[in-house]
């Protein structure tokens, strides 16, 4: 299991490769006054990452901690770990394919070609885009960085947590969105319980509340408005072992509440996220998580790349 | 003229009022490494600003220095003062009656009502709105609290200043869009001249270069992509006297600059702001504005009212 100081040492290998993101404080009630929550926010704005999401932290640490072969690096992804892979091989200069399946939009596949990779898209979802990654992985033998069920890229989205615990010191909850589980992995291992962090998912996409419920990652299904980005069908084992210990529940959303968070974002602070970067906020203004008197939330938005003309 | 001190007495009101905006640090080149800038660059995200401007700071400083007649506010506006005015109107239990002209965005004029405040839409420019409110405001006897040209408000918008000083002490530069000149105004009366703060705007609003060029404040055209929230006849008397000794320069970007300045801004770091709002950078990115070697500038994104679907 991952510690500390392994993200540390992902934080020192990651200066000037990834950005440093803002947080936000907010006032009890500011973001919806109707509906609660009657407690400070502080949202940590992980969307003006590199590439538009969170992901480039893993994919950087991972790709910084290995021997690059020639053959380069080889990824499958739903199109935010891809991009970043795109992203994070073009600044190491080697090269990369990704693999990507057949439901991830338009405006991803573009992007991780913009950075110089070569896109495979084909498959029903993430799972199956994998299977075609690993096939093509063993002919290569490029480097595979996964999207989340490894060391380095949980250490390396670990950072998220050290950045946001140093800003927001106060903090006693932490809603943190969940798809194969390396963020909110990464997260809680820097926590260790400091902090209640709690996972939250689209009710199409219930793989870490499936896995907490029967004491191991489990096949779920795979749908809804976020499953581009969540869309794993169960969790990784690495994160499992860490959310076992330090992750302090799972909440679900439907993605009418997706949907209402993103217009939140937009009316209140003009920001645009993808589904799967306003769902952690959902919990929070649907209720579906109910913040204890006294609690101090962290709600991390952790995705951007949608069309902007779809949220408004 | 104002003082830091009428800043600081300001900052004092509006506490709890208005948002302590974030600092983004760049690297060098990292926003554009085609077009330059080879320097490091701090933007401000005053868009997450309640109402989606910097607005609100001088519209609740005004507001909290005046007693309030029960025939309560009154302002003219290209609309994103309009909407702080209402918003802080409605915040302090009075009534808020805006004036805008007719070539106000719909969602501005929306905006403005969903605030709560009388919205009355007519002129041809901001000049001819302000000509209505004003002989409204003489038969009403409502406070009117003017978009630019008032100390109260020069020293509320100031506050940005105050705000970036202290979280980007090291800037070298400061780019702000201007059109009435109250945001670069208050700005330039906080730095006082310790950073060079460079106002930038429109072709077609040159009202800044104009008065510069002419000694004095001088009528101008109005017109361009960026006309609704910085399209000013002439910039204010007030801010005019901070900005002779104060500014450092003033430089004019074409409207195809703002366009790309704002797709840079989405593209990089997936921020939507309005042609206003991305005018500061597009003098950077444009080459309008050329750092010099050692430089380290700050950008303050103002503004986000428009419709994302028109950015991108």
């Amino acid at each position: 299991m991952i510690t500390r100081d392994d993200i540390e040492e992902a934080a020192a290998r990651l200066a000037g490769r990834v950005r440093h993101t803002p947080v936000l404080h907010l006032a009890p009630g500011e973001l919806s006054p109707e509906l609660g929550p009657a407690c400070p926010v502080v949202l940590k704005l992980e969307l003006v990452q590199h590439t538009g999401s969170f992901k480039p932290r893993g994919a950087f640490n991972r790709m910084l901690s290995a021997a690059l072969p020639t053959a380069g690096v080889i990824a499958a992804s739903g199109g935010n770990h891809g991009a970043a892979v795109a992203y994070a091989a073009r600044a190491l200069g080697v090269t990369a394919e990704i693999f990507v399946p057949a439901p991830t939009p338009p405006t991803k596949v573009a992007r991780i070609a913009s950075y110089g990779a070569r896109v495979v898209q084909g498959g029903a979802d993430y799972a199956e885009a994998q299977a075609a990654c690993r096939a093509r992985q063993a002919e290569t033998g490029a480097l595979e960085v996964h999207a989340y069920d490894h060391d380095a890229v949980l250490a390396g989205q670990g950072t998220v947590g050290r950045e946001f615990a140093a800003d927001a010191p106060g903090l006693t909850h932490l809603l943190v969105a969940c798809g194969g589980g390396g963020l909110i992995g990464g997260i809680a291992a820097w926590y260790a319980g400091r902090v209640a962090v709690i996972g939250v998912e689209p009710e199409g996409c219930p793989g870490l509340h499936n896995a907490l419920a029967a004491g191991q990652p489990v096949t779920s299904p795979v749908g809804g408005l976020a499953a581009d980005s969540l869309g794993a069908r169960q969790v990784g084992g690495r994160m499992f072992e860490i959310a076992r210990r330090h992750v302090a529940g799972a909440v679900l959303v439907c993605d009418d509440d997706i949907r209402a968070a993103q217009r939140v974002l937009w009316e209140r602070l003009r920001l645009i996220a993808e589904p799967g970067g306003a769902t952690a906020l959902a919990a929070l203004l649907s209720g579906a998580f109910v913040p204890p008197p006294g609690a101090v939330v962290g709600v991390l938005v952790c995705g951007a790349n949608t069309d902007p003309g779809k949220v408004v």
